[in-house]
């Protein structure tokens, strides 16, 4: 292969560095409304009266517009209907929307918004997981049920139990959500934005709008990080933006302040994980009985899906043949959590693998023998009793990086030298990922694309995935030419638009290389296939041969399609082939503690990933460290003030995530056991970066000044009072 | 067939009625720049010196360019490469552009404009046809030998010969040319405007620009009517906006006034034919002998494939053995001329629809007895040795129009009523139009459909050919719904994008229905035949049957393909089988003319059509009611006064057309002889209700007032002047 598997570069690098880039507000067309949003003070009230007349009144106000103006129906429409586009009776949370405002300037606009007469009678909230729990505001719940959980215990040789939290964290993309929304002067609109998921937005404004899905065009703009931030939640600001254009006739655009955006979009769920499991004496895991729960917030959103994946992984990589795992996802009177990277892994893997190293502890083994006395190979079963028949790299991805970590020799050593202020700790932890939305998403999966090779050779592939920053279209590019036969310079990859490509899929669950790989692969096998019959014998460049196919009306453009091999599931059991194939993934961390003031350092990241094959090693491991640093700002500093369900750090100045100077060596291991589906056999790589960073660290926080955590995130203050706790205690 | 054949609305004109359909001067970018061209004020000089610095130095402007600052070919790609975009050493006409303005304000521009310094040498210009001809500025030149001429006119019974002209036509599209670029943050441009060949305008601005053909992005807009003005000519607008755009970082836009729309653009070839043919006494056609010669205007663009299209109905739709043809397009200092409903035939069939009038009339034939004598059938070879395999109704036409007009009756009675000054007279005309492009054309052939069904049953189409009035979108949305089994209101047809759908060739050539349709079709197949066993045994409506095949993950989208049959040429002979097919047409015209004032007004026509299969009868009988009235202009008043080179009447208050007023009644006449081939039997019907109308009006003022003209249009001026030279001598 001379393109696939090579380094190549991303071909929207230099636009984004020059700043030619364009984004949703770099997009202006003559005649564009500002649009604002009146949003809710109140985590919980009843709405008594709402009164926008005055507003519409006001110099440069085109309208204002509440949920009796919605001409479909003003549900988001996802997995439940249970989130308005506008709150009509009652609000849920702070920031929810209850009125649109349109107008020719910012500030009549927001004085418009100050005119509307809302009168609310606040309800109790409920804003705790906890209390919500209690409670039993249950908007998910999934179970597995495998094996014989209670004889498993009974012969236990050790048991390990344990109550882990887990904190929220922002997306932090850099862009902030934001909309174009403009009649299309044939009935319909036309919706540009940032975003990941084109065809979700698509189905959410044609049902707020009672449109057919094609008279709503969705096309992507270059987008400023999604981190799954961006799946759902912008069908939110999509369809307010689409409203207000359809009712006034003129163009809308709305952009999202920081404040607004972390105030209202989805972050990823607070976790509680109660997590007992069952130990034989040679470290072999008999059994998990785990209580999973989520903070969902107000609306249900993805939440149910997030919750699934969790306890898809709920055992972490391992052999695990009894379980008895319950999952809930809980309402309060928040902002809906949603989708982020790792999509409900980080929270229960932090719980498993801390389990892993406990367990180890107590048996007096090395938290790297435990792993791989359990570690999934070809042939065993996963917690949901998916026999693995392929692609299981996991030993030789954690084989490859202790050794790279030099994990004995630095194990040993840090645990001689424990003197001093700053302390060093080496830990390790792994996980693994079911690549693509799985038996629960198996609707959404089929992808497909349009590949289309202009006379000259010149090549434009059109898919319904999205280029978030992670390297989409340099891979597919990647792929395109490699099968084609073409130099990748040729290709040219163009933003999503839902009226150019059948629905793909969101972009999410590290499912993009694979679908849209696949697909890219079949069309251009397609075009490759016709255009070999006139090429037999001949060696011509690439423009040569097209030239001479279009001289022989040859079809030169295709489509191709991925649909996944089947999955099963049993959600009784929840047991069955969940997800078509798994990536792998492994974590030495090393770090410096400061016994004195409670800092954790991380100086290196040794991070190891199967991914089936690499398409580009540059981009693969831009994703690793990305990750990686993601996964560090978990582990390390992000977390949310919540006050009487008011987020108080709604800032970047407030709310912390880890800078260019906080970023530790990071080394990438790309180890590649292909997957016979896969295209060139890669599978995925987008969250497995993240999920097993954190107990990583903890386990090394451990070695560094034996302090155990069972929350993160390991800031300075929640180290130094844990210390000083073991000191006093 | 529940949807084809069946009379539907066009989903495009409530739109264009309420007036929210969107023209390119309605789309409007923030920050738009007004684009002007200098143009020269001479037919033929040498640039001596050509200076913009003053005018890029003035306020308000961003740019000024000339030929020197085009970062790729200076030509415009078509045919020949001989027109620049800009003029860098000659200019070959009036209102050739030498250089390009940016500016922010349209004041700006035009001061700007008139401060760019330009000396010019004036050369002598060669400005009539006979001229070039005499001079031998031959730009193309096509013939054809078949039989033996000499030995066929030397058995003749009789011999007709006579000179024919024929004027220039313009377009009259209610919209004048105009393009908006704008650069797209990704090295590239886009072009959204007025156009009916958007691959055309690609090619063009690639070219220009030095891009690949995937960094060029064109986007029709609503078009107001090309009729073959925007088939190539549109490029030139394009490129020098799209450079603009690119030299400025801006978008910018370019609106044609009227005036410079007439100077400039490409209109209807004025003609010269000598006609020579020979006829057996019981009138049967023996031979031709032919020169015609067309006025190419400066430079080539679509002459040669005009005046190709031309030479191959030289002998009107009749048997005709032995035929000795010229033709030659040659080279003036006028603007181009180029593609005109009819391309080529409407010039030459008035001239051989006026000899078969004259040969009638020499055997003292009926001109009915003398067409139905000659007429193609089944198995008649036309005049390039074409055998017609099949779908050949011209006998079927002729019948059906003779009978609806009643014919002999009142070919008999206007015949005796010849007192008065208002008398009356009948004509009749024929033709054929090898549909599409033939085997000139064949590179240019092939036409690829995307169809896309969404998850709602709404279905989107994406072509690459145009809706430009003639009803396009509505006949393919039928074709789909009919082969999808959808209602038609489920379909929406994009509007073309280039980077969307693979090149389909130009919209001309009365090709759409036949070349898009058929690729539509063969995707609608495609997607219906994925979906058929899951419905078997089902009967369920649409929407249901698309909810029932998402939920089994049946891809619902596919892309279709039309390739033609293949085509013969011989360019030595003019022999071959030249085109896949042909529709068939005949017109009855009824006028009364006034002998005392010349006055021509045609009361009646009767405009019959072999379609093959009209898919929408509505639309159809509006290609054919439209076409008989631009027939009508032609033949009436249409003409350019040209003095010295330069068009005097460039304005609609100068340039006369028929308008709603002028209108007579118009009876539509569809005859179905099914084309194989064809979707659902489509041939085509763009450019037959052009073709034979003249020849026919001629030839009903020949029964009113004895009146033989030569020479199009009748004004009242010309038949005023010949009446009183009858009258003299």
């Amino acid at each position: 292969m001379n393109i696939v598997g090579q380094r190549a570069r991303r071909p929207d690098a230099l636009d984004k560095v020059k700043g030619t880039a364009r984004y949703i507000d770099d997009m202006a067309l003559a005649g564009t409304l500002y649009a604002g949003v009146l949003r809710s003070p109140h985590t919980h009230a009843r709405i008594l009266r709402l009164d926008t007349a005055r507003a519409r009144q006001m110099p440069g106000i085109l309208t204002a517009l509440t949920a009796k103006d919605i001409p479909g129906k003003n549900i988001i429409p996802l997995i439940q209907p249970d989130q308005p586009m506008l709150a009509e009776t009652e609000v849920n949370h702070i920031g929810e929307g209850i009125a649109l405002v349109a107008g020719e300037y910012r500030v009549a606009v927001e004085a418009a918004l100050a005119a509307i007469e809302v009168e609310y009678e606040p309800l109790p909230p409920v804003l705790t997981l906890e209390e919500a729990y209690e409670q039993q505001r249950i908007m998910a719940h999934w179970k597995i049920r495998r094996g014989d959980v209670k004889a498993a215990f009974a012969q236990a040789a050790i048991v390990i139990e344990n109550s882990y939290h887990t904190p929220y964290q922002e997306h932090a993309y850099i862009e902030p959500n934001g909309m174009l929304a403009q009649p299309d002067g044939m009935g319909g609109v036309t919706v540009h934005g940032s975003m990941q998921c084109p065809f979700y937005v698509q189905k959410a404004v044609a049902s707020i709008l009672g449109l057919g899905l094609n008279q709503v065009r969705i096309i992507q703009m270059v987008t400023g990080g999604g981190f799954g931030g961006k799946e759902d939640a912008p069908s939110v600001p999509a369809a307010m933006t689409a409203l207000l254009a359809v009712k006034t006739g003129r163009p809308v655009k709305l952009i999202f302040t920081r404040e607004d955006d972390m105030t209202v979009m989805s972050k990823r769920h607070p976790g509680w994980i109660k997590y007992r499991s069952a130990f034989t004496q040679a470290g072999e895991l008999l059994a998990v009985e785990v209580l999973y729960v989520l903070d969902g917030g107000a609306y249900a959103t993805l939440s149910p899906a997030v919750l699934w994946r969790g306890i898809n992984h709920a055992a972490g990589p391992y052999r695990c043949p009894h379980a008895h795992v319950d999952a809930y996802a809980v309402r309060t009177h928040k902002a809906p959590c949603g989708a982020f990277r790792g999509f409900g892994e980080p929270q229960i893997v932090f719980a498993a693998e801390s389990q892993m190293d406990l367990a180890a502890e107590k048996l007096g083994m090395d938290p790297l023998e435990i792993r791989l006395n359990n570690a999934l190979e070809v042939n065993d079963e996963t917690i949901t009793g998916h026999r693995l028949a392929g692609s299981v790299g996991l030993k030789e991805v954690i084989r490859k990086v202790v050794t790279a970590a030099d994990w004995s020799a630095k194990r040993q050593s840090y645990a001689q030298s424990c003197a001093g202020s700053v302390r060093r700790g080496i830990g390790l932890a792994a996980c693994y990922y079911g690549v693509g939305l799985g038996s629960l998403g198996r609707f959404l999966n089929p992808a497909g694309a349009n590949v289309l090779v202009s006379g000259d050779g010149s090549v434009t592939l059109a898919v319904g995935t999205t280029e978030i920053g992670q390297g989409m279209v340099t891979v597919l590019a990647q792929i395109a030419a490699e099968t084609l036969g073409s130099p990748m310079e040729c290709v040219r990859v163009l933003p999503p638009d839902t009226s150019q490509v059948p629905d793909s899929g969101p972009t999410v669950a590290s499912r993009t290389t694979l679908m849209s790989g696949n697909a890219v692969r079949a069309a251009c096998l397609e075009i490759r296939g016709r255009m070999k019959p006139l090429l037999e014998g001949k060696s011509l460049p690439w423009a040569d041969q097209v030239r001479l196919c279009v001289e022989n009306q040859v079809h030169l453009a295709a489509q191709g399609w991925a649909t996944p091999p089947k999955t099963t599931y049993d959600p009784e059991t929840g047991q069955g082939e969940v997800y078509i194939t798994y990536s792998f993934s492994a974590n030495v961390v090393e770090v410096e503690v400061n016994a004195d003031t409670g800092e954790v350092l991380v100086t290196r990241i040794y991070s190891g990933h199967d991914v089936g094959k690499v398409i580009n090693p540059t981009t693969g491991e831009g994703q690793i460290e990305g990750g990686a640093l993601q996964g560090l700002g978990y582990a390390l500093v992000e977390e949310h003030a919540v006050q009487n369900g008011r987020i108080i750090n709604n800032q970047f100045s407030t709310y912390i995530i880890p800078t260019a100077m906080d970023t530790p060596e990071i080394m990438p291991i790309i180890v590649e056991h292909e997957y016979a589906w896969g295209p060139y056999g890669a599978k995925g790589l987008g969250e497995t970066p993240i999920i097993a960073v954190a107990p990583a660290v903890t386990g090394a926080i451990v070695q560094a000044v034996g302090l155990r955590l069972f929350e993160i995130p390991a800031t300075p203050e929640r180290v130094w009072q844990a210390l000083r706790r073991k000191e006093a205690g």
